[in-house]
């Protein structure tokens, strides 16, 4: 990149710490009504932040979520990069857990810790100050760009797919970025060629129109919560392998190469063990941990609620259960069929004396990036220049679903560029991101534009 | 009764209801710490009752909630009857169920509507009241009587047994009476002579010492809501048996006289099933519903929670799950070898990855009364005085486990006279109390006093 954009980024580092912690101070989850307001703050707060560096900024209403969309086209001839993100974060509960307020951004070790710090506030906003520094030192960028941020990404809310689909020309792009994954290691900075697919639901099984007495009524009905275990148990068998029929059918099982290529990472089984706080590792048999996370479908109830949960004993048979479960898809799963399969199962297993209900909550499906695309080989490139370090290929086990919407409305592959680690507890308390790796994903970001117009 | 005290409570019967509404009216959860300052409000309730009606009482402090003690011994040579009742209730939620608030009474179409309506403040107070139109009366009571009224029966709190072996001699009595049991049926009035024991636990599988983000890590760990459901599933056997090691071992099996009897009494399955919201009953193979509700042993899960259990999805690998586990109990299980035992199967299967806790509620166990006792005799003639209608002998499936301690400590065996029914939800939202029930109770109690001295 120019020495002048470098020159910018170095001075006003401070100022761009700044401009995060006020973004992450809005508490957009976009999964509880309750959070309304802070979603459209969040939205007003990006459009601004477009505005003050000279783009083009619209705030466009959906049916649910706002999207912000910001261009800037004055490069004729040159390719054009599409960058997502997204401003919604994921509910901070269990708020006890947290050492600091999960809406108050905080600095501790060099890192900032806040819900949304690095999914995906953190790292989408690295883009925005690169195209700043661009506009405000070199006065253009090298690239046309557009940049569309939405706020149902926690949801899976179908107003972005209604949203690219209606502006599909305005959106034409010749390749995608998305900062919304992680570097393999600190300071082994990566290029995610892979994702694992997902598909979500909630069932809940109904008994007695109340809670009853256990003891007058215990015995001679069938009780929702035991018979939900039933079900949930039926899921695995007891080498960890999905008993819904027909699950494993369409997996892409992994070349021996992939194999071999995992097994030559890094990966200390022992320190990630002590990471999550487990004594050992689980799931299923006949695959390392590695290939687990990033090429093995899995089944997962999420939460679980029935009966009383409060302090103490209460001698109930409770009315209602309720699981709420995932399955993490890998290519060439198909969630609605997947789905399917699944409701199909439970249904099919459901025990007399209780009735059961499905909500399907939404899907997408797995993707694989081609290795041979030239916009891979520029990526490389920025990335070694903002991060000074050379960049691994890996798959990840967690879901874009927007990765393969872009694909499917505008053609395009993604490059998954992570700035953050898989330790910076996304989804979790204390979720946070390193400090130096937000000015590093800003520079690899400026570098990228002018990486991609070299091409 | 004499005619007097007949006419006494005719006359008293509006001013009875409305102090069992200022009863009510006190939130006295035991199990819950933040409703304290409500359990010594309800004591002192209770013991200026027993004030005003010329008893002497006196409020007895416990390492927990305090016990009201009172007592009237003026009839040297006579029989002396103790009466327990419990003014501590079940925790009111699921709030928003309740059709008028758990501790607002309201009336509706001739019944109490309240937390504690039927178990227990309402039918212990008809005990006061039955006292209470003896002395402002005749001026004396036929027999001697003495009141113990605790605070802890939904929480099983150990006090009242050091309570009662503290003061052994000062308790001394020929017979307790409990009326915290129901009708057979509306006008079918019973004396409960088995009931069944109970044991109550928590366990807790702790995975990942935090919620993990289920694409991330998901496949790689342990899942502590899945293995949870594993370990409950294995509870049971297809055929509703508990495959608890040595569960059945103790077992007193139904005699052939009794399951006739049982087979004998009015039963409209259909509108049970009706009554509880369900399409079909469930439970052990082999044994009639009132055959399970009764005297066949159970295991249920009263409550269970893990992971997230707000709105929408949420895509976490919980760290912990939570289950408690009810086990009804019949004659002669042990409640501390089927604690160890459940303890024991839960340990021995708990799967690797994740660590288990265990604690021990409280237990108690069955009861089965003497049925050629002169005062079961005493019992039925008061009831045929105070409902106009033959009382059958019934057993129940709930416990109540100062039956236990009283025959244990005392050495007496105890009436177990039911003024509620089976339908007035107790330990479930809309809990409420039949007012007729209520002074039909009070007669029968007051009618108690004088059979009992005649014998």
């Amino acid at each position: 990149m120019p020495p002048a954009v470098a020159e910018y980024l170095k001075s006003n580092q401070d100022r761009f710490l700044e401009e995060l912690q006020a973004l992450l101070r809005i508490p957009s989850v976009s999964a509880d009504p309750a959070f309304q307001p802070a979603m459209q703050q969040a939205a007003a707060f990006v459009h601004q932040q477009f505005e003050s560096m000279g783009m083009t900024s619209e705030i466009v209403a959906t049916a649910g979520h706002p999207i912000v969309y910001a261009e800037w086209l004055k490069k004729p001839g040159a390719p054009t990069v599409l960058v997502y993100g997204h401003y919604d974060v994921q509910p901070p509960d269990p708020l006890d857990l947290w050492t600091t307020p999960a809406f108050e951004p905080t600095i501790r070790d060099g890192k900032l810790f806040a819900r949304g710090a690095t999914d995906d506030k953190g790292q989408f906003f690295t883009h925005l100050k690169g195209a700043e520094a661009w506009l405000k030192t070199v006065g253009e960028l090298p690239v046309n760009v557009k940049f569309v941020i939405e706020g149902e990404e926690e949801v899976g809310g179908a107003n972005l797919d209604k949203f690219l689909e209606e502006r599909k020309s305005q959106l034409a792009c010749d390749v995608a970025v998305i900062s919304d994954t992680s570097q393999y290691a600190p300071g082994i900075p990566a290029i995610t060629y892979g994702l694992r697919g997902i598909i979500a639901c909630e069932v809940t099984l109904t008994g007695p129109k109340k809670d009853l007495h256990s003891g007058v009524f215990g015995g001679s009905v069938a009780n929702p919560v035991n018979m939900l275990c039933r079900l949930v148990a039926q899921l695995h068998d007891d080498q960890g392998r999905v008993q819904i029929p027909g699950f494993y059918d369409d997996v892409l099982e992994l070349t021996p190469a992939e194999r071999e290529q995992f097994a030559a990472l890094p990966f200390d089984e022992a320190a990630y063990r002590q990471e999550l706080g487990v004594k050992e590792l689980s799931g299923e048999a006949g695959f390392t941990t590695l290939e687990r996370r990033w090429a093995r479908p899995t089944c997962d109830v999420n939460g679980m609620f029935g009966g009383y949960t409060g302090v103490g004993p209460k001698t109930i048979v409770p009315s209602k259960a309720t699981a709420k479960i995932t399955c993490r898809l890998v290519p060439h799963q198909d969630p609605a069929k997947i789905t399917k399969s699944l409701e199909q199962f439970l249904r099919t297993r459901g025990p007399a004396g209780v009735s059961l209900t499905f909500t399907d909550f939404h899907g997408c499906p797995a993707f694989v990036f081609d290795p041979n695309s030239p916009y891979l080989t520029a990526a490389k490139a920025a990335i070694r220049e903002g991060f000074r370090a050379e960049p691994v290929l890996i798959r990840e086990g967690g879901s874009i679903p927007v990765v393969s919407t872009l694909k499917q409305i505008l053609g395009v592959d993604t490059l998954l560029l992570g700035w953050g680690l898989n330790t910076d507890n996304l989804h979790s308390p204390d979720e946070h991101f390193t400090i130096a790796d937000f000015h590093r994903g800003i520079a690899s970001g400026a570098a990228l534009w002018s990486q991609i117009a070299k091409l």
